[in-house]
């Protein structure tokens, strides 16, 4: 039913949540479980980048990679540390919900477990958030916890 | 772990496919299963009824009191014909992502699963579906399918 479940991880208490969730089906539908980082590659930022100096956009593309990386890592671990054998790590660059939801097709995912930002983040809310898209976009359901 | 789930229907092809992914779990979970249908009430639609006759707020109450109950019966019976034992349906009135959210949360439900609107809806997407706002408002995990 669930044969290969896909957590997006940012480093955030929410992403933590949905990666808990994300175990405890795992075990239950024996699942493959494939965790997910996706930093914005530094053209996406450039408009917010006027007042860096010109030598930075390269060391801040390595360092969002390499951020990414190891939260991808640690998310790893304590998957592993939870008995799930079947966990793999990846690492994109591009726009979030829409690198997201093209990973969980290629990937013939068939569950996203997502964090909220949870309630009370009313600019989220009005602005539409990853996990808003995600679930507006993705072929496969989408759980947000 | 999802002892009590949630579907709310409105009669739409995306309810019913939340209703079948609800039906699967459950059978996975031995879960109660909740039915909600959320019809509007008379003062919600105010607005949009200034030329209808004096009269016709009163039946259109009755109508889509009717209407849900209809809905609710329906799915229960779905989910009956598949083997759910323990199947309860329930009709409300009030604006629909709240009403669904304060259902969840009086009856200690630890999964909602909804429907989209599917992929391509702008209107719905920019706005803010019932399915986005009970995402950002339930306590509990939510699944879109």
């Amino acid at each position: 039913m669930f044969d290969r479940i896909l957590v997006p991880v940012d480093g955030s208490d929410g992403a933590l949540a949905a990666l808990r969730q994300a175990i405890l089906l795992q075990e239950k539908f024996a699942s493959q479980l494939f965790i997910l980082s996706v930093y914005r590659h530094y053209s996406l930022l450039e408009a917010s980048m006027s007042m860096v100096r010109p030598e930075a956009p390269e060391n801040l593309d390595d360092s969002m990679r390499e951020y990414a990386t190891g939260v991808v890592e640690q998310a790893k671990q304590i998957a592993r540390n939870s008995g799930v054998a079947d966990v793999r790590g990846f690492v994109k660059s591009g726009p979030p919900a829409r690198t997201i939801v093209q990973f969980a097709t290629e990937r013939e995912i068939n569950l996203i477990i997502l964090g909220s930002r949870g309630v009370g983040d009313i600019e989220n809310y009005l602005l539409g958030s990853v996990s808003h898209k995600v679930t507006s976009l993705a072929q496969c359901p989408v759980m947000v916890v």
